[in-house]
């Protein structure tokens, strides 16, 4: 891992030669080389060394640029510009936190972005434009990728009460680490609240490959793919792994073994169904080479733009857990962690959206988004918007992790302008 | 956990009334204490807080019965008597070390059984008996199991020179501490070295369940079965659970899980082969909720009395591997860690246990070890005699491991006569 620059240390501007896309790759640039990783990634996890210091930098940006920063409860860091003070406030943001070994596109790119297109309304302001009628609040949230502290999306679903903050806070990592631990240690946490927040706006990579494959430069989500989420435990037996007879074994590596192999089958064997599914995490107990384990926990995940076909993978699924139950002497728990149908975003802001990329003459199309993001959680709470670049090849959560610089500045200005409508107080409906 | 007792706190004598047996069972029940686990197996990991502890309490019981105590540079703690200064050694012992969440049988029955052994024979000096040929050293050999520093069979292998000091004691565990570190900080390393060792003799709980299946109170082990072990590595590519599609997915944990169970599928579709199989040590990376694993390190375990099963198994094994990188588009490395046929004990050790135990009477039958010892390494260096005590049910590595009262008692007596023998000069042959 290096601090250093962007990987080579050559900035990648490719045909980019308008001054404000050139300011706001330099300024990516430098975001990117914190935590910067030998293959060309990030490894800055929420709360992170890495993390904290990328935090600071922004804040420092953000002082710099006449934001005036804050932060709430959960670490959720804040700049706001206030053209009038006391307004009510357009919000729009990301995170910054990352997966490990993850790209340096998720999430960060949208949070400078987000930051730019504000600095970009607030200098037009300063040259004598119009004040717009609310201003406008930058965000980074804590903790999107959940990877270090489960559940993932963790600033914004407290931001919008949908998990309590107490509870948060208490939540531990591997090591025992506490979220607030975590915070008061570097990435900081503190006791500010925002104005009324009117709107939110989101930018992000798409991840998926949709995008690249037709052409398009813009991505506007018109909803999300259906989802449901399980933590599973297999309960078998410790035993010698020498001695043990085999008839004997109650094996519960074995035995999640078989499930996550049936898992992947769900997919394989719906190929119509567009159903994607895996299982990431998997921690074996005791997990010592000559111990028949008696203990894995994993989490089973499931998604699909067709929540029926989600359906018919768990029926399936339940039935596999019977016959290895059966088959192996376990004992398998399934709990549902979340269950979610397909989510419509606001339909007044794909329009305000679509309008102002028509204006751009650039070419999008309409998406559903696979991932999760935090305007997951605000468009439930107030009109949003969400966009998406073009991810090259689809790779997400991977060091190799692209989006062309073209994208990315396309994709800056096209925020700029959703924003400048929402400021003015475009009505998105409810 | 607790160290207040042996579970109920009742010490467990079942129809034992001879004073030796009641006062190795009395010290039996204290050393048990020592990280003892409410289902009342014990948790002590080689050079963990409850191994200190426990080691400090033999070293107190060997000085306060005139042992001579000395520490080796890998932490073999030995307690010597010595009838004849400077005399070679006859050496008996095995280890205090557990499994996490392992029995209290395993091993720390073998070193208590080699102190009390010694003690009863130097009583009968000290009575006016025949001062023996030899004089004696008891041996906890350091970090048998293996669960928290790998290799197994650690403090033995360097001692027998299979293993080098300086690389056991720069080996780390999952938290990055070294041997040399866990050694300093409590468990104890010296620079003690032993006099001439003439003979090994150890005992063990079997770890299996054909003494107690067919009746017998005593085992005399006549060689190893054959064992061939692997350290595996699948690599994937690391992606986002949710949006990349599954066709470009490169899962290290779905190629891993078919792995697992072919691994269990060699054994099943071998029931005359006495095939034993195993993964146990499963390690998932990056181990996030949303990232398709890039990666999994895991080992692979096969036991057989018959070198051929295994050499069938493996070449079976290899095509599954060929096939699993094909399907998933993963790479896996198999490494070989350990290979030994079947190895024989000393046919004059055999014949000597043999020869004792028809004097006391005792039920006895000749049994190869499936498990490996710290005996397996001493046997090639010295003359060893290996015996084993029933295990209920077979039950081994699990707080439920139990051997009853009476036949630790008998075993006891039995390694006792056996000492006795070895310090007489008994020769066993090379």
């Amino acid at each position: 891992m290096n601090n250093s620059g962007t990987g080579d240390g050559v900035l990648d501007t490719g045909s980019v030669t308008d001054p404000d896309g050139l300011e706001f790759l330099a300024d990516f640039g430098t975001l990117s080389a914190f935590g910067a990783t030998e293959r060309g990634g990030v490894e800055r996890q929420a709360g992170s060394s890495s993390d904290v210091l990328q935090r600071e930098w922004l804040r420092s940006w953000l002082r710099g640029h006449g934001f005036r920063v804050a932060l709430d409860g959960i670490g959720n860091l804040y700049g706001i510009k206030e053209w009038t003070p006391g307004a009510p406030v357009v919000l729009t943001g990301s995170h910054l936190d990352s997966q490990p070994w993850g790209g340096r596109y998720d999430g960060a790119y949208g949070v400078l972005a987000s930051a730019h297109a504000a600095l970009r309304l607030d200098r037009q302001v300063a040259a004598g434009g119009p004040v717009p009628q609310y201003n406008v609040a930058v965000v980074d949230w804590f903790n999107e990728e959940g990877s270090r502290f489960a559940p993932s999306m963790m600033g914004s679903s407290v931001f919008t009460g949908k998990l309590a903050l107490e509870r948060a806070l208490a939540i531990r990592d591997a090591h025992g680490t506490s979220v607030a631990t975590a915070l008061d240690d570097g990435a900081g946490r503190g006791d500010d609240t925002l104005p009324e927040v009117r709107a939110y706006a989101e930018i992000h990579v798409e991840q998926g490959r949709v995008l690249e494959d037709e052409g398009f430069t813009i991505g506007v989500v018109t909803s999300t793919w259906a989802a449901r989420k399980f933590d599973v435990v297999v309960q078998g037996e410790q035993s010698h792994t020498g001695s043990t007879v085999m008839a004997d074994r109650r094996d519960a590596l074995v035995a999640a073994a078989r499930l996550v192999v049936a898992v992947r089958a769900l997919a394989d064997e719906r190929p119509d169904a567009a159903l994607h599914t895996s299982v990431a995490r998997f921690d074996v107990l005791p997990n010592s080479p000559v111990v028949v384990p008696r203990e894995v926990a994993m989490n089973v995940d499931l998604r699909s733009p067709h929540a029926s076909a989600i359906d018919e993978a768990v029926a399936s699924l339940h039935d596999t857990i019977a016959a290895v139950e059966e088959e192996d002497g376990v004992r398998v728990t399934l709990t549902e962690s979340h269950a979610w149908d397909r989510q419509p975003y606001h339909p007044g802001g794909v329009a305000l959206a679509s309008e102002v990329i028509d204006e751009l003459e650039l070419p999008y199309r309409e998406i559903m988004t696979i991932a999760g993001h935090d305007s997951t959680n605000l468009k439930d709470m107030v009109p949003t918007v969400m966009l998406f670049v073009p991810s090259a090849d689809g790779i997400a959560h991977n060091e190799a992790e692209y989006t062309t610089p073209e994208d990315c500045v396309h994709g800056v200005a096209v925020l700029t302008a959703v924003l400048q409508r929402l400021l003015a107080g475009a009505d998105l409906g409810s």
